[in-house]
């Protein structure tokens, strides 16, 4: 390439009690990680915090100046543990607001009658930022600067990240190939290594396994560029064979 | 009581392309959480970082003065993009060092024959840093100040865990009840926010969950202390009777 291609990264912030506690597995992560490859987004870190405004402000400072995107999902609900949008508003220095449209939609869910305080609680937006759509539920999440806060609920999640998806800006989608074969990390790691040298654009990683009783071990290349991807995978599998071993998988990206 | 209670903490940072990438999903988070309960360690925080040096340089350095406790998992095996140790070694500013009992250890394994270049790599630990066993495939893990440095596998993480977690300094377990109702948090939110501020030292966190096409709310009491998370839970089950809901869900942990 002529010119330096910009990576694009995000962070993922998982704001939830319930997985630190192990109550609940996190399904949101691995999900956004996938539709971020799709659109050239690197998701480099991941961070899962207790639904507490002093760790969700220091977080959210902490990791919204290093990162082109941050997604959080968690804490947006009505009820007193959900306090997202208290917090964001605070890490921005702004103050949050009751948005009438968020208003407007909430109670076309729920009509006027069951408009509680504690559903107004989720028209509640830090001032200047603008509204993520939930075509689930209604209750809208948002987003501000380069913060996208959405539900944790992933069903909701999934919809309003799919919702605002195209308008994020990417690089190459990220792509991968995976060999499988019956051989050990040890007695391959050394040509390996020298594999990870001859190409410093395909990040090379290694993953070992146990099937039917053998271990074997599944190399993955990841980068954007196909062509390159697998010419390392080609000369990868040529150096497993020399081990004698059979590739059992191989899976593109 | 009559003295201040100290809370212990703990971080888990989860070393892992793989994770950040989609392509596994973390099964060491969920364990972990479940585990630092039972000996009353409160998991604070988690972090998912790549196999990059720098980023687990700065990362270990950010949390280990802000935890007790720090657990990593990953980057420990024979492969280039194994950097775990290194880059510990490098947030302590100490020297990695061969250790010969790591070495003994994964002689045993392999055998003198098998003990490739890349096995060795396997027993280079942090200087001052003591031996984690690995009853499941020999390569140690390690300890160094409140850091321990786990194999990312799942099965090896967990018996590596359980082989030091006699020894970890924690408060009261941390124990939990779960009342689920067919109620919306909507509607409980504001006498459920009132609830919480009877019960200061009970952690309520509420979750809503659909099932059979009816929407419905689990709330969860966690704190050390059963007695007052009973108390609680008398109280929200009473009130939740009061707008006419049907206990389906009541768990004790």
């Amino acid at each position: 390439m002529a010119q330096e291609e910009k990576i694009y990264t995000a962070c993922m912030v998982v704001i939830g009690e319930e997985i630190l506690s192990g109550r609940t597995r996190d399904a949101n992560l691995a999900w956004i990680a996938v539709q971020l490859n799709e659109i050239g987004v690197r998701l480099r870190e991941a961070r899962v915090i207790p639904d507490v405004e002093e760790a969700i402000i220091r977080t959210v400072n902490e990791v919204r100046g290093g990162f082109d995107y941050i997604f959080t999902s968690g804490g947006i609900g009505p009820t007193h543990d959900d306090i997202t949008a208290d917090a964001i508003a605070k890490a921005f220095g702004v103050p949050l607001n009751v948005q009438p449209e968020a208003v407007a939609r909430i109670k076309a869910r729920y009509g006027l009658g069951e408009m509680t305080t504690a559903r107004l609680r989720m028209a509640r937006v830090p001032e200047g930022a603008t509204l993520i759509d939930n075509p689930i539920s209604q209750a809208p999440g948002f987003r501000i600067g380069n913060v996208f806060v959405m539900a944790g609920i992933p069903v909701i999640m999934q919809a309003m990240f799919s919702g605002f998806r195209d308008q994020l800006v990417g690089g190459r989608p990220l792509r991968s190939r995976t060999i499988g074969a019956f051989i050990t990390e040890g007695l391959i790691a050394t040509p390996l290594g020298q594999l990870q040298e001859t190409y410093p654009d395909v990040t090379i990683g290694s993953y070992p396994f146990q099937r039917d009783g053998r271990y074997g071990t599944s190399i993955v290349f990841r980068g954007p560029d196909v062509a390159r991807l697998g010419a390392a995978a080609e000369d990868y599998i040529r150096l497993a064979r020399e081990f004698g071993a059979e590739i059992i998988e191989d899976i593109s990206n």
